[in-house]
């Protein structure tokens, strides 16, 4: 199959944020880049001018296409000839800024793979679900999680019924990098995640919380009532929550639970879910992602790998590989399966085909809406001595 | 030394309950006469006197000391002269028998060994410890589980602020075979548990929940403050609870949860607990109870093993340990840890000597208590809601 | 089931060795008593007659029974009436020592539970295998390893061809403790094992190169054909090797090897075997014993539980269990099991039943000459730069 | 810094192999683009002119530069412009066709990197690393499990002393995946392995067991003296080994095992690694490889995970991370630091800067040629029923 499908050729890539100092604008370059069937042409890599062309040879863009500003990379390239100009935009800025420049890419006709959390609250991204839906646009939301291939192949398991019917999840996503006050040294990713200015509402509950919440909805297609939650902030004087704990009702009468924090010594990117239905069980660590735990009463434990090949593995999980089993995938290929489906959406809508808008395999503005949400809602309980709220967003999806 | 130190013989036990189809009787019989310290010499071993006498061969019990009742036992034992009479009844019978069998033994001067959860609600608990105090015998309470020697690693690290102050918990008791209602089936184990006349309030969460929370009560010291539960049943049809998720406020500022589950899939015996302090985090699970995991920021992580020569392990841990390291102890040795350093006092007792009843290092008529009390504000809590109920009761040991 | 059946009363036991200092005479006490199907009632402790009598009060042996010799402890015994004299004898002593007691005690009439290596060498060997012939004892030797549970279940699978035609086999034991010279320094358990007079002619391949060759042997039931092997001596101015490496040619065409360590870093006791059939592959290891890895292509990787109660359990893997799932066995029970089916031939041979002898659940003295074997025919491969050397003994059994 | 430093621009790429079917193609493919550091732009993608020139789209490499033969790619592309032509070559079809392609490569001036085996001889090989020299080319040998951070931390602390000599090593590559005779069904990756005039001289242990052994010399740097080896087929009717072990005595006295299947139920890509030194021991497994256990007596395990920031980590091991700690990196970023430590020599040479040719960081030339000697003398050992043949040969890098 030629690269991109009918497209026949790569498609065109700008990335805004990933200057000196960034980490996930790097993730995004290489991820976008993984397997061929992307370019990198463009940028605007910092908020500073002259940083952002600065840092243009980190990626190898050339210095025409090097600009100094988000609205200098939407005007320069939607004036380009559609042969050059780019087709999306990768936005991997702090949380405040998500905003403006998602609008102004979607309002130039671009495609957008934006971070998460998507905006800096539920307003902006209510907002930003409408310009979605008016643009046309393919818009991705970098919950890089859901693109390990044995979460499809969960999620695939648990939609077909192979687990029953789901009754609890505990999704926990521990870290302990913030342990100290990281923010006083002016370490980058530690300032502006522990700054409510630029962060937003919550700390570790918006930047990693969301994660184990949006992987939980992702997974088992649960939705939610109710949350009941507690942050809290364990190293003296922060602004933010390191901590947080949250008990979500169910619709169906389940019961889930959220743990996050940043405060866990030597806990690195621990993100670890399990799962209960009625007829089996899962259960999935990303520190060790090619495999996964199915438990049934009166079996053995079974440990599933990542096997594209294997009779076990279900078409969602096989679409996500790369390569055969026990040659391990890891972060980047999650990452990049994000990108994946996305440029599949991209190449039709290229080509003026339709394509999925709703029930998207990867992460769309509706999940980013719901982790906006997420957010608030977990916010208030806590400021309400985890007072139960509401939690089902209208825009929620299935 | 001595087998029991000066007392220079063997303790004589009596076991009550623990006839035919019972699992707890033999696991104390066994865990009794781990070490050679004690002889199982009589028994009440069913409530049904028959089936009493008849399984007392099963223990090599003699039939002059297989007693068909409780108060059979207790008088005839204590006619006998001082140095055939058994020193002490281990009561291993369904929980709401617990509080009558365990007074009638002090009241006739024996020490105790007692099942958890140690009575079927807070007012006997809190009537036992009145009569524990005025009997001067020897009662533990058996919560097998702190007896694992690194449990008891953990304990001592975590007292001489190794760990810095403790500011999380996380403990969770995952078991699966009550996924389907096995009660209806007549399975001995699952009918009295889930039945209210016979558990008390709470199923899972007084049976495995209680479990749990005395673990992380024992490593961490930490006291309580309040509690917000959420109880579930998920086998349509069950009258107790069989998952159960609760938050705990503790004293110093910090948050606990507390999870228990008998309904996900393939769990055996999955007691797991992660403690976060601000100097370093723990993580234990008893289904592999020979390693610790400890971590701090910028260092490998620490695999501690249960090995008692070691220079990393302190004296709790040595204490509590029979072989060198890399030979595997397990369930039993842990569960007669509970009766190996009950026995240090018992010897003591009998020699007339003082002994330590409130700081003991086994679990005690104070934690049976608190046991008692987190089970009747878990399960208030959970019918209010989740409302936040008191946690600390005033025997509540530091 | 009364305690040892028909038998109704505990067997009554006399230790040899287990004096201050000794290791495996306490593991001998502790698993001998484990199911209180017996009673430690006599004792030659130590060598040293002082030493011996002021060990008794250790494991309550009574003053009259705690003898100062072998041969007093035998003759005495032999002397008491038959419901006062002990049923059998197990000998904890160095190597160098077993075949003499063991020969004296079955001359006397008595059972025997001997340690492994069991002799000094292989002559020694060869008689005590006619001399346990011609007493009619029961004569068990302490692998102990063969005692786990899914050991049981892994031979029982293999046995019955669930994996297939078994062609290779990898059995490791890793032991870190003799990594610097312990001998120098007095340590007891280092001093015996690092010399040749009282260990043999092999050190790390005669102390556990034996365990993993015969866990290997009583797994699969794969006769050898030839050895070529490599013994080391790492640690400079050891008189013993302390690694060694054998590759075994299998009578079926299979290929197996060997490996022993007592250098390596931090590793304690880490027996570890792979097997490999047509239809599937086992691993297991000694440090994780209540669970095994089965594979078979084409299938998750199944992790078999000990679970006495599970389907997938067969019945020599549930015989050997004593707590339901998740409830971890350990060492002890393993060892315990040797003494547990010992024990059903023992009261067999006191009610004058026969028992069988050959085929054996317990290892017996058959294994205990094929192990000699191995290690004679390892040192001379070693000695001749790795030349192949037979390894089928005409008393192995199948 | 620029993207290639100095030189400031990608390096042009072109892949020889790589058509429908092929697997290592691909990975070539994406493991070149990760770091965005390179381009992909000519291929001759199959020995088939027409299938070569019909799998270009799937590469995006443009119609004009889809060769129909190496040949062809080799003359138009020297042919080229010097800021067109490509800078590079790699070799990514079956073993028995390296040689030639890599020579004409050479001589037409490019750099080339190359699957391993390197060539289907050793005569082959030691040509190649006189070509090699002569042209002052980069070559680099995609022996990918080098390129593991972990690995290279390994390495390095050897290389330092940390672990004092080492003294054992035990290399093993076990996969299950040729349990059955795939090649009849004309599975194209198990074809051509298995057949003597494609692979070479070994199956399994050329295939894969080559890697373990390069993997262990590459960590260790220990030179080998002897082999004795033994090499089986148990798939019947095959005509090349599907397992294999070999003995390798060290020039410092120490002893290495290298063992490979491809006959093991289940198994999947197990590289594992044990490292015995006389100050510490490591142990790492390629399907879990951003951790690695490090052992030392008296010392908690400790597990050193791939973390670039962390104090423990060696320059080596943080050179070749792309992520931070907890975000797994895996099989894609080890072969990628091949090209990307092979890149900054090109780099250098297209500079006419010098680079260092023989102790580089990449596997080179002169490895291959160790791994083809290794091949022949264990394929000549077996034969000789595991005589002792030399191992050493006189490129071997120390």
């Amino acid at each position: 199959m030629a690269t991109n499908g009918d497209l026949n050729r790569k498609l065109r890539m700008a990335l805004v944020g990933g200057g000196a100092g960034s980490f996930i604008g790097r993730v995004h370059a290489t991820a976008a880049v993984l397997d061929n069937r992307a370019e990198l042409v463009a940028g605007a890599l910092s908020s500073d001018p002259e940083r952002a062309k600065a840092s243009a040879p980190d990626y190898d863009i050339k210095p025409d296409r090097a600009y100094g500003s988000v609205d200098e990379l939407l005007s320069s390239e939607a004036a380009l000839p559609e042969d050059k100009r780019i087709d999306f935009v990768s936005v991997a800025t702090p949380n405040h800024t998500h905003f403006s420049i998602a609008k102004a890419a979607l309002e130039a006709g671009f495609n957008v793979i934006c971070d998460k959390p998507m905006t800096f609250d539920l307003e902006q991204a209510e907002e930003l679900a409408q310009l979605v839906e008016k643009s046309g646009a393919v818009f991705a939301l970098s919950h890089n999680y859901t693109g390990y291939p044995l979460i499809r192949q969960a999620r695939e398991m648990i939609q077909s019924g192979e687990l029953g019917e789901i009754q609890a999840f505990r999704s926990n996503y521990m870290q302990g990098w913030l342990r100290s006050r990281l923010e006083d040294d002016d370490q980058k990713q530690a300032a502006w995640r522990t700054d409510p200015a630029k962060s937003g509402a919550a700390g570790a509950f918006g930047d990693i919380g969301t994660h184990a919440y949006n992987l939980a909805r992702y997974m088992t297609g649960l939705l939610p009532e109710e949350v009941s939650s507690h942050l809290k902030i364990f190293a003296p004087g922060r602004r933010l929550d390191d901590y947080g704990h949250a008990v979500i009702r169910l619709e169906n009468g389940g019961l889930g639970t959220v743990t996050a924090s940043q405060i866990s010594h030597g806990r690195e990117n621990d993100l670890f879910i399990e799962v209960d239905g009625t007829k089996g069980a899962l259960q999935w660590r990303q520190e060790d992602p090619n495999q996964m735990m199915v438990r049934r009463n009166g079996q053995p434990h079974q440990v599933y790998t990542r096997d594209p090949n294997a009779p076990f593995t279900n078409a969602s999980g096989a679409a996500a590989c790369r390569l055969p089993a026990g040659h391990p995938e890891a972060f980047f290929e999650a990452f990049a399966n994000v990108y994946r489906f996305a440029y599949d959406a991209m190449a039709d809508r290229a080509l003026g085909k339709t394509f999925e808008k709703t029930d998207t395999i990867y992460p769309n503005v509706a999940d980013g809406v719901e982790g906006m949400y997420f957010i608030q809602q977990c916010v208030a309980s806590s400021a309400e001595n985890g007072a139960w709220l509401p939690l089902k967003h209208p825009l929620a999806r299935k």
